[in-house]
């Protein structure tokens, strides 16, 4: 296994079903065929045991370590902010996941727009991209696509899948679905359930693209007018539950006034105000509305509990004990998209189902975006968890008694 | 005076400036002329030193107390949701503003939509209404319009000024920019600046509206397509921080699934998803996109400091004990708009000023909103201090001392 860094990488795509089998959805719609666009690093072992699953978040891609400056097919959406696998730091010789122990792979998202099967790709029926044709993906469909990967891999059961954020709900539905093909779980700064306030603010998000004037019910044209400004509010409105709100008061007063803010009536004037709008600007150039539509109502309608086909979560965690799972979950003192309260609830669930379980929180002053930019933070447990050493601790524990 | 319960009012209608005298604005620009609307409850005394100026919030009216079921030049817009006083909980006789006692004056804002000059209404300069070219408004602007009010009354110095969230930026507005008008001070679930998280929120809903394909820069016609899902997406978004979460769950399991909520592509499906819906659309009925941008921008832009010509909150609030004011500040625990630690920060300055001044909060599971419907948690401390006893209870405490 090679020692040095991970550098240029590139994305390798995946294709299973057809017209004539096609690749069924839980709503009852099908796709003739998904194609998965993938990365992995590090080397698959002879006995096809060391494999990590990572699920990438929200507007992540499959592009997670090294340098990847182009994508087949994706084109000016892979601009230079996706250059850079965004779990670089966590990812290589040395690092949280070693790349000379484990052999990592982390897919695009069914419904997204960065290589895998989504609204900006191509219907084969038609020759034309599916657009507002593409159904509804529900978080059990994207992993049956990235299972079919593992597959085609030959990998029956994962080492580990980690996921955090968006991609931790993927990493639960997985475990608890299909429990037989994982032994550890790595949820980080995510939840169990969709709350309240997480479903007004994607409803709110929804709406802003809906009620653009360029949405036209996601008929645009890719090239042509985009629903732009209704993305870029949708991207702001979330974009503030990431940053912490003191980084985002910091990062606007070190950012020069961006030009160009007039809207129709209002002025832009504080720079709080002009920092977002060209967050928002930027993550147009890189994201397809449509896309961005699919994953806030998987979102929205993620619900592992009616997927596994039980009542209570207890039922739920009850079939990761039985295959012996073991959880390590990671929350953010500072986080106000998935709160900490949400993670210490669903350890509540996971203790009363008697799963093997291990509860870290972070203390960060970034938000939510702290498990993408404090590698020191999370390291340490990842690799002890990684390693297996939890069970050893255990056993330890069962050593010699001291009254 | 009467004892009898305030049933039935109007509003009434004052006008000051002219096409050859305009009113001035702070920010240079002019009006031809304002009219202000307004309703009283009880009697000015002889001596006119029983008033009490009470600013509504945001979406508020100057209709506070009683029915009124007509406000003339209104038309539609003033739908049964107005007819009720918004504080007539508050406002009658042996209530906290007892109309026995006082005389209560409420006004629409400079730039509202219920009777005040604003974008709805006309322009005597074209005969059509101001729309788009309706200036943008500030605080002090609001407040030296209904400084004209008070001329216009008599009223030399107000016994008190009141008000709740956006209100309260006015009150202080009023009570720091002309200390020698008002004796008491009454900011409720308000602060004293715009934060960061308030500007961000407000900000979205900004973009909410200047981005529906109806808003057309503020040209939109009276009875034509209308900004509507621009203005109920605001309208949603300013919502989730009026009312606790709890609450919205609550009311959208007991309302009624509401039907016709197909988006272009996205379903509603959720209660809480279609309850929230329901509250923007049927917010649009009663309101206007052009005054709620006004609105939302004099909030925005909301700067004591400046509007005073002070450099720190000390300094403005040395105003306020120069004139021997007296503030009686409410915090509500569960508040998510205007935080208890806004107003904690306040009575911080208040007190280094040497202000007079008492901090109440009250604990309610209802959040900001607790304001308008929960008269029992604030009755007790607003009649108290408007009838001076803070003042007797001070003199007291100089009396007689105990080891």
């Amino acid at each position: 296994m090679s020692k040095a860094a991970i550098h240029e990488v590139s994305t390798k795509f995946f294709h299973t079903g057809s017209a004539e089998e096609p690749f069924l959805l839980a709503s009852g719609e099908s796709l003739p065929g998904v194609t998965v666009a993938y990365e992995t690093y590090g080397k698959l072992n002879a006995t096809k045991s060391n494999a990590i699953l990572l699920f990438h978040a929200l507007s992540g891609s499959q592009h997670a370590a090294g340098t990847n400056t182009v994508v087949e097919g994706v084109g000016a959406r892979w601009t230079e902010d996706c250059h850079h696998g965004w779990w670089d730091l966590f990812i290589g010789p040395d690092k949280a996941l070693d790349t000379r122990r484990y052999f990592v792979i982390c897919a695009n998202y069914l419904g997204g727009c960065y290589g895998s099967s989504g609204p900006t790709s191509t219907d084969p029926r038609t020759g034309r991209p599916f657009g507002r044709d593409f159904p509804a993906v529900r978080t059990c469909d994207v992993v049956a696509s990235q299972l079919a990967l593992l597959d085609h891999l030959g990998i029956e059961k994962l080492h580990a899948v980690i996921g955090s954020s968006v991609g931790g709900l993927l990493a639960i539905n997985l475990a608890t679905l299909h429990p037989d093909r994982v032994k550890i779980v790595i949820p980080v700064a995510t939840g169990c359930r969709t709350t309240v306030l997480t479903r007004l603010t994607l409803f709110e998000q929804v709406l802003a693209i809906e009620n653009d004037p360029h949405f036209s019910g996601g008929d645009y044209a890719q090239g042509g007018p985009e629903p732009e400004y209704g993305l870029a509010l949708a991207r702001m409105i979330s974009h503030k539950t990431f940053v912490h709100l003191d980084a985002i008061e910091r990062r606007a007063r070190q950012d020069l006034k961006q030009g160009g803010d007039t809207l129709s009536w209002y002025r832009v004037q504080h720079n709080v105000e002009s920092y977002m709008l060209h967050q928002g600007k930027k993550f147009v150039k890189r994201f397809d509305a449509n896309t961005y539509l699919r994953i806030a109502d998987m979102w929205l309608r993620f619900d592992p509990l009616r997927d596994a086909g039980v009542d209570s979560y207890e039922d739920l965690f009850a079939r990761s004990r039985a295959a012996g799972q073991h959880y390590l979950v990671f929350s953010i003192d500072s986080d106000f998209c998935f709160y900490p309260e949400e993670q210490a609830e669903m350890v509540g669930y996971l203790e009363k189902a008697g799963v093997s379980s291990m509860h870290i929180t972070v203390h960060s002053d970034k938000g939510h975006d702290s498990f993408l930019l404090e590698p020191q933070l999370y390291t340490p447990h990842l690799a002890y968890t990684l390693e297996g050493r939890w069970e050893k601790a255990s056993v330890d524990r069962r050593g010699p008694e001291v009254e």
